[in-house]
């Protein structure tokens, strides 16, 4: 059993409007110098998998698939025994 | 200047329909062997801050007042030097 711990971002070449946004509301609850605001998921799944690759396998799959959209968002992972 | 990496995820106590959502869509696309899906946000932020503290207090001050609904809601957050 692994934890697999997923980070899906909007690519950095496009732009980022929840981003944007959350930028504005900071700035107008003036937090100042806090910029360059990027917003995307982060996903905890548990993977029934004998080894680490299997696991990884499964996860890659996963992320291409279902959970990560290649044209607007990039995606990295991290699996841990749980 | 300091990037921060702030993780908010659902309460563990509280069902994640979002996450539901997903694993049901794993279970569809014949994905086995991966269950509790939570799925959060993943936010980066460029701090400027002179001292790590100072960059640490925006952040959890940030994190408390807009990012994320305590409520619902936790956060951690990583601070690394840009």
């Amino acid at each position: 059993m692994y934890t697999a711990e997923i980070i899906i971002m909007p690519l950095k070449e496009l732009l980022d409007p929840q981003g944007k946004a959350v930028e504005h509301g900071l700035k107008n609850m003036s937090f100042s110098g806090m910029s360059n605001v990027r917003i995307g998921k982060f996903i905890t799944i548990e993977v029934e998998a004998a080894t680490e690759k299997e696991a990884t396998e499964k996860v890659e799959t996963a992320c291409k698939k279902l959970l990560a959209n290649p044209v607007i968002e990039s995606y990295s992972y991290t699996l841990k025994p749980a």
